[in-house]
Formats: structure tokens, C-alpha cells, sequence
């Protein structure tokens, strides 16, 4: 697969591109639709032929050597990308709970588009990483399930002053850690919070680690040394939401 | 990389081969390391040596070759795999409260080996699974990151059989659906729970959903339509461990 401009990305799967085709169809370039599902994607190519953007249907070889995968459900998107900024995505949230993610030095796409697809499903308004660390691949894009339509991602220069942006807009930052301050489900919770969460690898970078308000594990057995990282992610806006969105008590 | 006989499995990765060498070392078989971390696995290798199994301290091409994986995190083993079998493992659950998970047609190895990691964090003491529905790959061992080796996966015949010989010991079939009996937070969660969660594209079986004594979705915004089958499972294990380990209530 050839490396696209920066104005470009390549996205497949079916959820990820009938999100795309919905939500904003003035940022579809071009198609790819494999021949035996025409007619599944039949308002997908209607919004490229009403633009002029063109299309191919083509066979499943075809459709696979463009996607670079053999995961395409049928269908590929060359779109303009969704990069809202940092400075004006913050000013939008309003002041009350909110539960936004900062990643550091998470690489693995599809751990991006797991924790994406994650953060739709809890209304999640943004996941902060730094420029550079992870990309919106078209892999992490199909993981996303539609996830990365609804939830930006905040590409920042530098993740601590952005923590300390969010910080001055009322967040307090939480970080996960084996050794906390806290328990979850035992621990108070900030409504208005930033859960920042570690590569699996390497773990949190020192310097963000001082930044964090409070320390959170996720009790367990011990067994495995953590949980995944999208599977925390799950767990720690699962809770976020059933205390502020459901049952509205900070413990 | 070739096919092994059944009762030979590849693993790579740090933590699924450390689990092993410390777990069960007379099921080693063979093992290769990487030339640059004869140290780190100094006491793997130690294990081989006792038990007069063969070990190679290879360059990183032929580890490469060895596993077909570019993360093998410096270690490739051969093992014998560990299949309890469901009969053996059913009657030592206890009658108490006791979350285990049954998967019908999730065939991402990657899914599983998450899903794993995920159970033996929350202590589920086994995955039940239809024989051929997904394997534990070596790509599956390494991401449950040790987990393969602390929860069984049960490979059964027939999944309905199996779900009614938990039935009659004492469990619940809980089935996930958007459509549900109950909302998670805000229903009640039997102690002695079997999740039973579908494969991503096409969902529960209505054979096995007909079988679920109630259905339970995960409260959420919409804008997705469901979480991925590793992120429920976390949602789900989670809530059970807090309510019944931490928190001691069915609501």
C-alpha cells in the first residue's frame, strides 16, 4: 500500500465507511466497492455520484490490494481526514462531567480503534495522544467500527501541555497505576476527569506521571500483571459512565 | 510457518512463555531465544536445560521465522498444550459465586487473547468455546499476555450442552443484546454467571440466545452499535467483580 499525503486517509470496513458516507459525504474522494455488494452500498455510491466523486466496483482482488487487507467487508474510502485542533476542541466541552482520554505512547492502531470504538459507546468527547505516537490508520479506522467518525482524535505536540490545558479547564487527571491511590469501584471518581493511560510495554513516561491528580488502579487477582489497555479503557469509562451518567454519585 | 500436530503449540511473547517456564516447565518442549537476551530468560533456560530439552540462541531473523511473528518479544517456544477438559473442570467450580465466560463463534485469536488477559485479571476460572470456533494461537497466547496459562479454554462439542450442564450447576446464561431483559449498573447480575457473548459480525446463535435465562445490555450512548467483544467482556467481568468480590450485592 503506498503512503498517502496527509490529506488523504484510506479507510474500509463497513460500519467505518457507512459512518463516512452519513455523517460528512462532501470529504469522500473516491470508492471502492466490491462487485457482489453494489447494492448493500447503494447510498454510499449515490452520495459519490450526486458529488461527482468517483467510484469502482470492483473484484475482491482489486478491492484487497487497494485496502492492503483482507478485512474490507466489501468497501473502501479514500476521505479527507476529521482533524478537529486541540484549541478549539477543548473550549467546547462545556463545564460539567465529562470523561476525555489522553494515550501516551500507545502504537498499536488496533488498540486505537478498540479504545475508539469504546469512547462512541460512552460518549467520550475526545482521546488526546501526541503527534506521532499512533496514526488513524485505515486498520484502526475498521476496529473502530464507526467509533472514529464520532470521537476525535486530539493529535497535541507535547501531551503535558495539553494535560495542563485540560487542567485548567476543570479536569483533574487520573492516571492508572498497579501502585495507587485509589481502587476503582472502592475510590472517589472525578466527574469531570482525564484518564491517562500508558503503553502496555513501557508504561506511563515519568514526567506524565507527576502530572496525574490522583492514581486509580483497577482491582483484580493479580494474575496477569494488567489489563490491556483498551480493556482498562473499557472498564474505567464503564464506570465513569454508570456513576455520572446513570447513577450520578462520585463513589 | 508449518502446521503442528496437536499436541505441540507454538508460543512467543515475554509473559505467555515466562508463565509457562515458571507454570508447568515439564511441558516444555524446545525453546529459542534471542542472542541479545540470554539473560532475561536466563532462568527459561535454565528450566530446558534441567529437563534435557533442546534450546537455540538464535539472531532475530530466525526467531522471526520460527514464530511468523515480528512480536516475539525475544522468546519462541514449543509446548504441550494445557486442554483440560470440560467434563474434569465443571465439577471443581464450588458452588459459590463465579463468573465464567462461554463465546460463540469469536474468531479472532486476538479477541481471545484478550479476552483471556481479561479473565484471569477478574479471576473467571474458564472460557468455554465450540470445538473450531477459534484456536489458541501463538498470536492469541502472546496477547493474553500470561492469561492462557491461569484460565483454561474449554473446548466442547456442543455449546447448548455445555451452557445446560452449567444450568444444572447452578449458573445463569446471561446473553448480551441491545435489545435486553436489563440494563447492566441498574439490574441485577446473578453471582453464579455464565456470559455468554456472540461473534462480532453476526451476534448469538438464536439456538444458544433462546438458552440464556435473561439478556443484559451495556448502557451507552448509541453512536456505536455495540462494544467489541474484548471491551463487553471487560465491562462485564468487571461489574460482576465489583458487585461479588469488592462490593458483596446483586444490584
Amino acid at each position: 500500500m503506498t503512503r498517502r499525503p496527509d490529506d488523504e486517509l484510506l479507510v474500509y470496513g463497513r460500519n467505518a465507511c457507512l459512518a463516512i458516507a452519513e455523517g460528512r459525504p462532501d470529504d469522500l474522494i473516491k470508492a471502492w466497492v466490491l462487485e457482489s455488494e453494489v447494492k448493500r452500498y447503494g447510498p454510499l455510491l449515490k452520495a459519490c455520484a450526486a458529488r461527482r466523486r468517483a467510484y469502482h466496483v470492483v473484484a475482491a482482488e482489486e478491492l484487497e490490494a487497494v485496502s492492503g487487507s483482507r478485512h474490507h467487508e466489501g468497501v473502501v474510502l479514500l476521505v479527507r481526514p476529521w482533524r478537529p485542533r486541540f484549541s478549539e476542541w477543548l473550549p467546547q466541552l462545556g463545564d460539567g462531567n465529562c470523561c476525555v482520554l489522553a494515550l501516551d505512547r500507545v502504537q498499536n492502531p488496533h488498540n486505537l480503534g478498540a479504545i475508539l470504538r469504546t469512547a462512541a459507546h460512552f460518549g467520550v468527547p475526545g482521546v488526546v495522544v501526541e503527534e506521532g505516537d499512533v496514526r488513524l490508520t485505515a486498520a484502526a479506522y475498521r476496529t473502530a467500527e464507526g467509533g472514529a467518525e464520532v470521537v476525535p482524535v486530539l493529535e497535541v505536540p507535547a501531551l503535558p501541555k495539553a494535560l495542563q490545558a485540560l487542567k485548567k479547564a476543570g479536569f483533574e487527571v487520573v492516571a492508572t497505576s498497579g501502585r495507587a491511590d485509589h481502587q476503582l469501584w472502592t475510590g472517589p471518581l472525578p466527574g469531570r476527569v482525564v484518564f491517562l493511560l500508558g503503553s502496555e510495554g513501557e508504561g506511563l513516561a515519568p514526567s506524565l506521571y507527576k502530572l496525574a491528580d490522583q492514581t486509580i488502579a483497577i482491582p483484580g487477582t493479580g494474575a496477569v500483571e494488567s489489563l490491556n489497555v483498551s480493556a482498562a479503557t473499557a472498564v474505567l469509562c464503564g464506570s465513569h459512565f454508570s456513576r455520572f451518567r446513570i447513577h450520578s454519585r462520585p463513589f
